[in-house]
């Protein structure tokens, strides 16, 4: 199938959540978020969710034409109500007050509640490295992880996101959830009716499971064991006991059109280096690790791959299902 | 072998710090620190830690007399110079500043540098969660981990800390490293001529290794592979690039006497509830989470046992060995 040219496909995306009842703001700041991910390679958070967005619009689980507002505002802290709607526009916000916050006391943390899915997680930290700050990124989602020694799923998957700006190059851009693996593998693996490995996934009784179906119906093994359920709950706290968000088992699956409110959390961080020791001292500490880890062969720094994925589909578009590219041409019909 | 009260063994590790070079108040915050490690039964970074101190001071590594002066602050974020001292009277000095930044912006950002081994990474948050705070921790250490795809050891093992404070309960207290495995266990079995199972650590050519001596001359496996090499990552990167703290792979051992001043850094990010969605709102949230976990059999919240294990510590006293108490009594006679 031929690639699409983005801005085709920025249109027709604009288009189709339009029509699914979003209004044109929330709209395009999805759909930049969505065709971010999808330059960067990372399909599974691209255009690829617009279905499934348009669906929770159609069913009333979230609000596509919610304006997401300031709620609290405390010198370097706040709270952002993303009002049931998409994600986007309210991470958007979010930003924005964290990074004039990091500016004025030299860090700023901003957290959204009442929120969605909130994509890459990467994706919301690029101004803050455009700008020359640290970012750190958080999101709880639909229960996935247990407690550990539990077997009921009670956290998200977590994502977890860290951005450092670089003087000469992309930003070190690290992105990762604390699943070992994401639910969609053991949906892809169920439809396609394989066994999955050992290890990425426990059924209803806690026991390590082969079969997808009964990872689905059990939980997702948290990255590392032990250590990965206790940052996915790190994360499932910082994400919504600061805001008043809706903790991971309280929200339905987004794989389900029908469901809540999922009214789930996120968190970001911004530091200025400025204010601290300096942009000297960041890029000379920075470089300085930096070249030992390109000195150590078979090392790639985290987001380079993507970057350049980015940079060759500006040139030559998005490689987008036949049948996903029906989908939105449907819905934007 | 009898226990030893806790009031005698503070006596004497202060007495044995200062005969080794630390002043009175040097001495005593950090065996504060390490007393707090021997009663929640965390042993290795108990009064165990004491002849390395000893040996580092005695070897120059480290000044025991240093003041911890605060080197630079801007409204909510400032950097501690620990001045090639011992860690914890410049860790104190950063929660305190920390903390202060909280109560006045609601999030507050400090970093020491010029560091070295800060023990238990949640010791240095307990006084947050008694202010009704969230805090987290971090520090790098002398290279254990190797960038992912690499095989020399350029991170830390990196802990990171997280406290949430509960209304009628010990606060939930995570910690944890980005190693697999403490490297102490590999010199253990390396002591006994046991092998280490796979999966703990690499050999010098990045490849598994069952041979402890292998290990210890390799890296160290991070935590779920690439995803705890990218987390050892980030963390290295938070406690130097902005205060200006040495890269773990420019710290020598701390297991070997002599060698450089380490240099390291640490930092801490404190997170005031009151200025963000209020305390009855953080209250309701970790309390529904905490009820979840805790209805799921088998669940223990993160913290639980070591507490336990304190208030037992403060009547019975600390099961000190033999050998390891001898060091000290002699360090202090």
């Amino acid at each position: 199938m031929p690639n699409i040219p983005l801005i085709e496909l920025e249109a027709l995306s604009i288009k189709a959540l339009q029509r699914a009842g979003a209004s044109e703001g929330n709209a395009a700041s999805t759909v930049n978020a969505l065709l971010y991910a999808d330059k960067q390679g990372t399909a599974s958070h691209g255009v690829s969710r617009i279905p499934q967005y348009a669906g929770h619009m159609g069913a009333g689980r979230i609000d596509g034409r919610a304006q997401a507002k300031l709620l609290r505002q405390h010198a370097a802290v706040s709270i952002i109500d993303a009002a049931d709607g998409l994600a986007f526009p309210a991470c958007d916000l979010a930003i924005h007050q964290a990074m004039i916050a990091a500016r004025a006391y030299g860090i700023g943390l901003a957290s959204v509640t009442n929120s969605y899915h909130a994509g890459a997680a990467i994706y919301h930290l690029e101004a803050v490295a455009k700008a020359n700050m640290v970012g750190l990124a958080f999101s709880n989602s639909p229960a996935a992880i247990a407690a550990w020694g539990g077997k009921r799923p009670l956290f998200g998957t977590n994502p977890l996101a860290a951005i450092f700006p670089r003087q000469h190059a992309h930003p070190l851009a690290i992105d990762l959830a604390m699943s070992e693996v994401a639910r969609g593998k053991l949906m892809v693996a169920a439809k396609e009716g394989k066994a999955i490995p050992l290890g990425w996934a426990m059924d209803e009784a806690g026991e390590p499971t082969t079969d997808p179906a009964k990872g689905l119906k059990g939980s997702m093994a948290p990255t590392g064991g032990v250590k990965g359920s206790m940052l996915a709950l790190t994360i499932e706290l910082l994400v919504t006991a600061l805001c008043g968000a809706h903790l991971g088992f309280e929200a339905d699956s987004f794989f389900d059109v029908q469901g809540n409110k999922p009214r789930i959390g996120q968190l970001f961080i911004v530091i200025d280096p400025a204010a601290m020791g300096g942009m000297d001292v960041f890029h000379e500490r920075s470089e300085t690790l930096i070249a030992a880890m390109l000195a150590d062969g078979g090392v790639r720094l985290p987001g380079v791959r993507r970057y350049a994925n980015a940079a060759k589909a500006e040139k030559d578009g998005i490689n987008v299902p036949e049948a996903l590219l029906k989908q939105i041409r449907d819905l934007a019909a």
